[in-house]
């Protein structure tokens, strides 16, 4: 007497969680230090100062019936300006107060945007492998159908050849990712203009708009000073979803916004189907205090140096030892190519003989890489280099 | 290009916010002291100094990544364990961590509730008049059939008779709310007992359990010491929502949880369909720094001298007038039948004559009468008492 899907979906554990849970087990048996945990992407790295600063200012010298009150559903009318105005300067493009809504961070932003999207059972969604995997349940959940593009190896742009063949009348939107999680790499501007040529022909072609939704909670996490394109710049009917989870390191504070531009078509109409499909997902308004926190935290970047560190160190020693990777220029994972091409396979052999906790790149979209989350110490790092060495040295298919 | 109907739900402003509006506008027509707003449920008292002093201690002690990173979905466990050992104390049952799931307040716990209830498009679900109007999204929004139970008049407790004739075997829960939003009263022992014995009746009758769904955001919110009772006691079958909104004046922080006891029917796999609907609604986690604010507030009860002060003054006056009002017991509402039993055109006369703003009942499938909520000045109150006389005076139904 209760629903036998959402049962499934809640006691089916993901594959990162059971391995997470393998390591806590194993760390007991072997010591802590001879686990190598790269499965979780939880940022390690502590919020910026500027944000708890601005926590206690507000704790200290706001009125508490205000501070904690309810918002209007879209947001504190001076965080969406705060907001739009931090993406003005950032894209050279003009966002105002209306076009944003903030939301309870990245996951309710997605699921809001496809249930305002959603125009019946026949909608089709494309996300493009490599894939956060709660993309899946964000789809189908809003009641669209997934289509979901092959990966574009080795460089994981995108495969625009490919891609005509999977859009047709029924396409609604595509998800980006970028930077992506789980292959840290970045779309470039030619791909972004490629996809836009494409776009609008087939825009033209079916008569209707083809949206993109662009998920970007790792825009701010490139290296070398890599700029990630502004989508909308390139194509206009983009819908963003941000999160500050993993730009200021707050993840459990479920803050974010979803932001529909004024060039978009629709945009007005889309900002009130937003408003309607948050109610029907049980939003309220985004958490007060860490609205009116990030909004005094315009402008704060992260300090990315530890990331970069350990970005540097295992890229560079995997791909010396043979490993095949993504080029890592964003966010914080490193996607690497499974010797003989079956992840799960060369991932339970790494767990099971060198307690190298890596996630196959399955539940990805893409089973012939696997994952590594490298926010962790940097002392693990170095002491796993040694288990890499011989996995490549001895793995052969097969292999048990 | 865009769903209709979220589109529909997120334009068409409710009666409420309308009101609320319109006097922000007539304000600045006639005078802030000259309008007098009965229309938002907003807590109007701060915080308990608890609540900040928590947050600040918690920002100054604790490591910043642990503090705002992921919890896990059903939240931190030491939360989990703070929030199972008050309900255990207070109610006298025990309530083990394993059964309480936080939520983002209390909208997304009844909608996560309702979707891992959902059988499919047949499964009714009861909703009490006067009702909370946001019951009738969820119910909809998780797949389920609305099934409106007409008020108790003038008690606005259970009809039992008319209850029994409401429940088939396709009956899946009841939503009760209590406190109640808008009628300000509480259910009795009496009442649950009675509602307990038709249920299990119905139970036995048809081979299968029928939850009840206790929405219980003003639980802490009674007045001369009234004592909620438990419902689980009287009713094993029974699932609790609540949220922190009211009784600590958190409304924007959406911070509640779910918990199903040990002793309501299937409820371990209960808890499992819970952490599946609440991925399809979005949810990650409940945001970490509440999470361990409200714990450290265990058995911290708000101060409701104010709200009591209101409620004798605004009760008695009106009373006294001759108008009819709904015993309130708890919460911040005063549910008021209307002169001529349409309460519409009244609110509409009281608006127009005297920027008295009430909230007709019609949207809380009551419309013979009118809300009142007291969570406001007391000195509007006061300022407001000779235009109530007034219109009870003068109003005859179908004066404009």
């Amino acid at each position: 007497m209760y629903n036998q899907h959402c049962y499934e979906m809640g006691t089916a554990p993901s594959a990162i969680r059971k391995l997470f849970a393998y390591g806590l087990e194993k760390a007991k048996e072997v010591g802590k230090e001879n686990v190598y945990d790269y499965s979780l992407g939880n940022p390690s790295i502590p919020a910026p100062d500027a944000v708890n600063e601005s926590i206690l200012k507000l704790i200290r010298e706001s009125d508490s019936v205000k501070l904690h009150g309810y918002s209007m559903a879209g947001g504190i009318e001076a965080v969406r300006k705060a907001v739009s105005s931090d993406l003005t300067v950032r894209s050279g493009h003009l966002i105002r107060p209306q076009n944003v809504f903030m939301t309870c961070g990245a996951a309710p932003a997605l699921l809001t945007v496809l249930h305002a999207l959603c125009l019946g059972p026949d909608t089709e969604v494309i996300v493009v492998a490599p894939y956060f995997p709660e993309y899946k349940t964000f789809v189908l959940a809003s009641g669209c159908r997934l289509v979901i593009l092959p990966p574009d190896i080795p460089d994981f742009q995108l495969n625009m050849e490919l891609l005509e063949q999977y859009i047709n009348e029924k396409t609604q939107a595509i998800i980006l990712n970028s930077p992506n999680n789980p292959a840290g790499t970045v779309y470039t501007e030619p791909t972004l203009d490629k996809l836009a040529r494409l776009l609008y022909k087939k825009e033209c072609e079916f008569g209707h708009p083809i949206y993109v939704i662009s998920d970007e909670p790792y825009r701010e996490l490139t290296y070398d000073d890599l700029y990630v394109p502004y989508v909308p710049a390139y194509y206009t009917d983009t819908i963003i979803c941000y999160s500050y989870s993993k730009s200021l390191s707050l993840p459990g504070e479920r803050i974010g916004y979803i932001c529909v531009p004024d060039v978009c078509t629709d945009s007005k109409e889309l900002m009130g189907a937003v408003a309607g499909a948050a109610r029907i997902i049980g939003h309220v308004c985004a958490p007060t205090l860490f609205q009116q926190a990030i909004a005094m935290c315009n402008g704060v970047r992260p300090d990315l140096t530890a990331y970069n560190k350990n970005r540097l160190r295992l890229w560079h020693a995997l791909e010396e030892m043979g490993y095949e990777c993504a080029r890592p220029d964003g966010a914080f994972y490193l996607f690497v190519h499974a010797p003989g091409d079956d992840s799960t396979a060369f991932s339970e052999y790494a767990k099971t003989h060198y307690n190298l906790l890596i996630v196959p790149g399955d539940s990805f979209g893409c089973p012939s890489y696997f994952r590594l989350s490298y926010c962790v110490d940097y002392d693990m790092i170095e002491r796993s280099l040694p288990a890499f060495k011989k996995l490549i040295e001895e793995y052969r298919p097969g292999m048990k």
